[in-house]
């Protein structure tokens, strides 16, 4: 007789949604979802436990969180990132431990820890070295080396958003130059969407006058309809991701790259088939990489807290 | 009383020259260098071998090589590299095993075993993630992640000099446009020295009609005459570093960076600020990283072999 996968609640605070699911060895056996609060970090931390106490009655699992933004090793939330108010430092493993009268709960940053719930759940099974990227309003990492998340001595690792990809000048997010999120991050397509079709270039794109990321889908039926300007953007964000892989194989070597996020799942495999013909034209000792859709969709991030929760 | 470090015998086999060395704790005790012979591979293992004899009366002292090319677990190498007339593959480490009378040699590619040394012995010491780059004719790199060098499953890792940097357009000498290695190295940087004097920039770098890479001391000294040029060239080879360097640290997250080679050792300090200076420019988190000199100049590759053969 097989013993049991043991079980964990895993959290995925999200700067809109708060998803809290009861995890085993990888699925997702119950969940609750809500509207992040507005009231800052203790009243969300107190509906959290609710939620927590919810799916485990006995109050004896181990909880994971993930929360997005820079995260240190005692669980401290160190940058303000998608959640307005939330002044850092929050310590967010001691208030979750203390509403959850857990003596410790393990806390990572959300795109992280998904990544680690791709490898070890996902598309990234029986791969040990990978790297899994959320193409969505910005484009989050993680890199997998050796079969362990890559976090480095002082946290920073996983930027792949933020290398240099040689396409021009476009600005990111972050304020750098050429960035590989300046041009596959839905935030800065719509930006250069909204520029271009200021000086009179047409487009289904721009549809009003807001200066909020363009819609996943909006992009899907814009490029179903051979919108001229949709068809670029994401012509140049599947050679952006393609170059950018190229560099990443020829620093450190992995064999897959698994691909997620809003707009990833959203353009689906043409895009997929894109950014794998950009890495063939880029990469340096023609190595093959494959390159696929992340499985897990919105559960990573909780599958994801709860494999932390187990010590993953 | 404390033990004596283990002792082994390093070679470093180069196109011009090879090095043998009995090393201890890092430091080169006797040493060997000779043309390498133009025979082929047989012939300069047999003189290889007479190297190591000498310099280990009793043979019982574990033997180690680091090799130009791509060299693959087994000790077979499986690229030309440097050396004209070896058809790939090689079995170096079988071939040296039977010619010196040992059970095993270990067989290395060269920098990756020097980025070792330099870690283990040289300018890395008391940092577990960090680079290694010999800047020469090419650029070439070993990349240390928690204390181990990174080889990658397919031991393609740590080609630093195949990144794309956004600088443009120069080939690379693999063919690849916009790697770091066509700013920063000297085979790259002197054609287009010359493609810059045919067209009439006047420069004291090409005082001939050669092809070869023109050598580090003709840039140091043409630096220090202020030829702008040379002055030029040297710039963009900075920038070109420090831009890479800030793609590294967002991937994996270093703390250090070790310049050596040929043309990094004559140009020095102040080259060594110009990377750093391009560095906090195109960084992404903010973080800092010590950029500094080599420590152990030729002999890394020697040392880094014993290291290599001592099971590190």
């Amino acid at each position: 007789m097989v013993a049991p996968a043991p079980a964990a609640v895993g959290i995925d605070l999200g700067g809109t949604n708060i998803v809290a699911a009861l995890v085993r060895g990888g699925v997702v056996e119950a969940e609750h979802k809500i509207a992040t609060p507005d009231g800052g970090p203790q009243q969300a931390i107190d509906q959290i436990a609710e939620l927590v106490a919810d799916l485990d009655h006995r109050g004896s699992l181990p909880v994971g969180m993930g929360a997005p933004g820079q995260v240190n090793p005692g669980g401290q939330l160190l940058s303000r990132a998608n959640l307005p108010g939330w002044d850092p430092p929050v310590p967010l493993a001691e208030m979750l431990a203390d509403a959850c009268g857990r003596s410790h709960v393990a806390v990572g940053n959300d795109v992280n820890v998904a990544a680690l719930a791709e490898q070890r759940h996902g598309a990234g099974r029986d791969c040990a070295d990978m790297l899994v990227v959320f193409v969505g309003t910005g484009v989050g990492s993680g890199l997998i080396l050796d079969g362990a998340l890559r976090a480095g001595p002082r946290g920073l690792a996983g930027e792949f958003g933020h290398i240099i990809v040689g396409l021009g000048d476009r600005i990111c997010g972050c304020g750098g130059v050429d960035h590989l999120e300046a041009y596959a991050g839905r935030r800065c397509m719509s930006a250069t969407a909204r520029s271009w079709h200021a000086v009179g270039r047409e487009t289904d794109l721009v549809r009003d006058g807001g200066k909020r990321a363009i819609k996943s889908r909006v992009y899907e039926s814009a490029i179903a309809d051979d919108d001229e300007v949709a068809v670029e953007l994401v012509s140049t964000a599947a050679e952006a991701l393609g170059r950018g892989i190229a560099t990443v194989v020829s620093l450190v070597d992995i064999e897959r790259v698994v691909v997620g996020g809003g707009l990833g799942e959203r353009l689906g495999a043409p895009f997929l088939a894109r950014i794998d013909a950009a890495y063939r034209e880029a990469r340096f000792a023609g190595a093959p990489v494959e390159i696929v859709p992340a499985a897990l969709g919105d559960h990573a991030g909780a599958i994801g807290a709860a494999l932390l929760a187990l010590g993953a």
